[in-house]
């Protein structure tokens, strides 16, 4: 199938400077603050968006240099599928964090619970609704036992080394 | 910036052979039924999926045409910016449904709560995990009084003519 192409609308400015230490998920940033910049010619379609408290970002793990269909995410020991993951080592390296927006400034969004590096571009913005989100039981596989390190485990750089 | 380039990684599959008449969301599917079919060379990525009743997927919408920073969606009848929305005319068209797994069968996922359209491009699989999920309140701005209505809207097409 043919490629597809996409053009980033911002980038996001984080404390995170290199991959190591930097948290694995916006629950596990300690509320770490960031700001996302949008190019001019976006700002119009951030109308309305302070209404909402949090926000799903799709955005391009700019700094990934290693694939692999079956990485050992940073919560396991072994490896596992690259789609039962949320490791950045994916074919196709798209970020997707959920994020508390604090406040919008212009083209500037400030965000709370950050979790993605400096630097990283950014493709797409959505609210995030909790009544569009699956109700009743979820099962959550290899990481049920797992799930209760997530403050305790950070990025080690593994997926941006070859 | 630079232009991202994505490939996708199978096809979705579905019911839904024109956007009009399409569920707006997978909530509102009547829990259509639809396969994803994975390409070979990613099919190594599906194990340990099944562990997980419901996935995240991030696909390309593939048959819009009309973009719009300030669309009208669905649920609405003003216009909103599109960051505020899930409406698909957005600069990078990039949906995202959370679906549940039924089975695995070789290269094929069985799903349900199908809303995207036949013949999909998928472009990524991720583990929906309630606990990275936020906790606590969230506010959701316009669709606030808007989102009981969810399961008596339907997709007409709007963003698929420019």
């Amino acid at each position: 199938m043919n490629a597809i192409h996409y053009t980033p609308i911002g980038i996001i400015h984080t404390p995170f400077k290199s991959a190591e230490g930097t948290p694995i998920q916006p629950k596990a940033s300690n509320n770490a603050k960031a700001t996302i910049e949008i190019f001019p010619s976006y700002v119009e379609g951030l109308k309305d968006l302070e209404g909402f408290s949090h926000l799903i970002l799709l955005f391009h793990l700019h700094k990934v240099k290693h694939r692999n269909l079956t990485p050992t995410p940073y919560m396991d020991t072994v490896s596992r599928g690259v789609f039962a993951t949320r490791a950045p080592a994916r074919p196709n390296p798209i970020g997707f964090s959920i994020v508390e927006l604090q406040k919008v400034e212009g083209n500037k969004l400030h965000i709370q619970q950050a979790d993605m590096l400096d630097g990283t571009p950014l493709l797409d913005i959505k609210p995030f609704v909790p009544g569009f989100e699956p109700s009743g039981t979820v099962r959550i596989g290899w990481l049920a036992d797992k799930i209760e390190q997530l403050n305790q485990v950070r990025d080690d750089g593994r997926f941006t080394k070859k």
